[in-house]
């Protein structure tokens, strides 16, 4: 029972409130990879109460579950007004969606934004992915500067 | 004998009613990949019956037959009014092409167009490519949102 | 005097709340353009309670002040948990910008990230450009969709 | 009363059956831009009935009115079945979109995939740009072919 | 009546023997700009025999008659065994599609493949554009040499 | 003995005709890879007469021969009138290097420009690469289409 | 007499030690444009004593005299531990080449590093450029942000 | 005890007065990858004098530490105003951050501007990565040179 | 008649000894532009006899002759080991082609590789262009520096 | 004892009277990679003395000595008028290389501008690189032709 895709739905208040959704794997057979691109993902730096901006990649194999892809996008939505270190944003991300979905293999890329000149990228994998999975890269350009 | 090449051909109703069509590989001891690039693939929404869209990479390595690109390109318009998730979109035309033309191996690449501000790709292979094949990298960036 | 330049500032409440300050422009007697760009803007959906996202270039021709940047980053900030349409907040920003700056001109592009696949830009302007000032494009590139 | 915002809407059958909502303008006194991209156009081709496939970029200065962007997208999704000639297509949308909006200015420009190797792009407006409108370029890159 | 859409068409041995077929402008009343991008362009070169290739870009605004874009694409095609310098075959290609439609304007630029490190560009045009026409540049990126 | 590097020679009437000419390797001892870039290769469609246009990349590891340039430029262009199948011009090409050079190993990618709005690559290669070849990727980018 | 062309020298210790030289311009009866670009301009900034970054374009129409391009270099080296707000860099920059080289024009792009996730860029001039100059556009591509 | 983070902090004299400070590790358990990009690299030539400028991107695998990012920009910047060769520099960056936050493995990607005309980049790993380390590519594309 | 093309030519010793050789205007009523890309330029400095490289883009609007292209390599390779300062080379270049073929409007740009990281362009044209003339804008990227 | 680095030197005449100077690996210790890249590379065609140019990336793992930079850039400056095959050219630069500094191990590409239509590139290195070196991909891109 899907409770939020098609539906109106209000934007979860905090990432603990927000509710991952699934739905039957249409091939637990297949070993596949999904990808899911979130440019919108945004949290509050738990020091100084500041903004805080990512470009999130997820990549997961699904075993029996997928994830219902608009409670994804809520449950990142849910970061808005939450204050975590880049590290544990992505992290958390990482555990909640193994804990909902428990994939064969989950990998997240959370690519910041800079603070003080200087971006960081956190690269997170549940482990050596499976063999015969195809796993293409993320490609997300490194961060330039100008000129 | 092609029904279709060089023909007019009306656009099958259905992914049921496409018919793909083979010819004889003309080079069936050589271990080589085909490479189709589909920017125009469309199906529909099987819950809110929206359109949708990708960009799909289909990448084969033949053994006794090829497939005819044009009965291809029909087969996969054929989605137009058909409504599926993106998983079965990807997997259902990797199921067709297998049956069609047993090649030794098969990859599809789904990149679908944003929904809620995420896109989904869907990453499938037949299993391990066989060794010695060829096999570049799909390519295909990375969804940037705006800026 | 300024209030947050150099030092650790809350994230004010509302657009409202926020302050605009400036300082006075060293080279009043001199026609340039000064060009912001917020890559990390966010509002809320006044309808739906989603969050909406966009990059935004400001470009204006100082007359005697000239804003301060850490408080404009704070201005945009506070669009953060504040609902309005993508038309209403640019617009709305280039009247608080006006109001603090009162420079001889002023235009902000702002360029939406995508909803239902359709993004929107807004390019508004106080009207035309004074003659002589060297204005850049903004450039920032088309949106592309997929592939 | 908007019919379609954040509600569930089926799509219309063919343009005639879509309707183009609109909401008054929120700063009719202001010359400003406003851009669509769309980059999941398709139509038939009415000679022969396979798909068409576009990107399409629409600009326009709204006057009193401003269109209503969830409608925008089900009328041009209503193409989707309808035949139509790539001139027609881009004409008939500025002219519904005309007759919805009553602007003080339209611009569309079409941007086709290629057919026989050959792209066709279309661009069209009213007339000339209203003075004082800033008016960026689209940027949609020329066709390249391969390699 | 058109004698080559839809339908198998042989190539013509020339440019004298193609023929560029027209339909009527769906849109006589309306000024725009229709754009054709032939990335396969090849011909022979008048003093060694060797083949040329080129990149065009033509432009027009239709009057009362559209070319048909089969026959542009046969028309184009039958240069390839045809011995011309780079300028004859942009400025002949204009002069027959001018004679063929007589379009209101009309302009056409040839990016030649290096000879010797250096490649050659075409830009010809039958006059000043018509006032209030939308023309946007070709955008074809300099040759670059290698690195 | 060179009859072709330096000196007018005309175009062969088909690939036949063409004579492949190499000269000594000058390093023989030394486990190298030579890429050959020709972005300007057209074939006819063995059914409709059709041109059709690839961009092809070949790399080879000489042995005791290389292939002199111009002869293999001269080859490239034999096949201007020449009807074959995309994956027959690639393996053709592929075997008329490989008796006239007798390299360590060679690969071909063929990437055909669109017809029906869907580009076929083709890659080939004679067996796994040597093992301490330095092979770099081709690095052609994927068919995009618009937008 | 130059004093520093081809020869060892100090990096000056602030802008006001640094010296312009300049040359006689070869040409002084044409009318064109020099542009050097410096993409390793820093300074510190004078509230905080922090390092800023900037990329720098320099245009300008040369009247007797040119600058000579070494002591340009050792000038704008000289900004490294000089404490000075963006703007006042780029128009001291540019009125110490005024002052130097008394050119027929000149302008400066200042395109700086972003700071709390904004940049800033400056664009300043010396008045209208003069009729009949070819002045191209920077083409400095507009900040991103990451993704 | 950070002693920067938040605060305001002058830029140290050297990098032996700089101080990198750290905080534990999150999640010492995970095996993960955090990149930081710094494009604002400076310090001088320890021959002439004359500045250096480099962008430096730093890939390390934490162990019971992680770095603080302010810290680690003030380390960087301390290098502002010493001199010391393109390959000390990055070695002696990775020296510092081994010792003091002993990760489980780190490299340096080392990219320099262009001195007479030829970049050097240096690229560095303290040894093979760990085992089920995700390490994407630092992807700084090649120096061109122009055109 | 035509000394070069098509036959084996020595490399001229300097630009005095190289002749540029015209062929008669195919079309001297039209007024069009022709574009060469030389990105091989090389030159040596005067002072330090150092070689020096550039890209150069030649555009010029042919009256009664046009410049014969295999000539003009010619031309532009006798700099070789030609000293002189990068604005003699870019108006000597203009020079020599417009006492050759007395154009009716000829600019060329000059973007030279960096030297002590500070490339320089040169823009030069004989006035302002015709009127009616297309003149596409070069395009040349500006320099970047590195990341 | 260093001869060049910090002074004038004259061009050498020929890749023999080039000397390649070293001075101490700073980190003999180390495994790493530095990386050159020689953008303007220019030498003689053997056969016709016409000018050839490359593009060059070294890359090589230091064990006892490094190379130093401006010798190398004299070294590579020396081939100017010497004429020698592509392939020459790039093994003879190897074996230089690999004579001064008798490194780890070394590799280089050679990317050279077309002639004919179709460039080469060359791809050699000293054998299989040494475990645990950092490597990465040179990332030159493809030759495209045009458009
Ligand atoms: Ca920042
Ligand atoms: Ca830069
Ligand atoms: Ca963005
Ligand atoms: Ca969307
Ligand atoms: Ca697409
Ligand atoms: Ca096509
Ligand atoms: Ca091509
Ligand atoms: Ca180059
Ligand atoms: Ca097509
Ligand atoms: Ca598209
Ligand atoms: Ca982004
Ligand atoms: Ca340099
Ligand atoms: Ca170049
Ligand atoms: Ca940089
Ligand atoms: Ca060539
Ligand atoms: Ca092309």
């Amino acid at each position: 029972d899907l409770s939020l895709l098609g539906k109106q739905a209000a934007l979860p208040a905090s990432p603990d409130e927000a509710r991952l959704e699934t739905v039957p794997n249409p091939h637990p057979d297949a070993l596949y990879l999904a990808r899911f691109v979130a440019p919108e993902f945004t949290s509050l730096c738990p020091v100084t109460g500041q903004p805080d901006f990512a470009h999130l990649v997820i990549d997961y194999a699904p075993a029996k579950l997928i994830v219902e892809s608009k409670s994804l996008k809520l449950f990142l939505a849910s970061f808005r007004n939450h204050g975590a270190f880049h590290e544990d944003c992505v992290v958390t991300i990482a555990k909640r969606l193994v804990a909902a979905t428990r994939p064969r293999w989950l990998r997240i890329g959370g690519y910041w934004y800079p603070r003080g000149g200087i971006p960081i990228d956190v690269f997170y994998q549940t482990g050596e992915p499976p063999a015969g999975l195809w796993l293409p890269d993320q490609g997300v350009p490194a961060y330039r500067g100008r000129g």
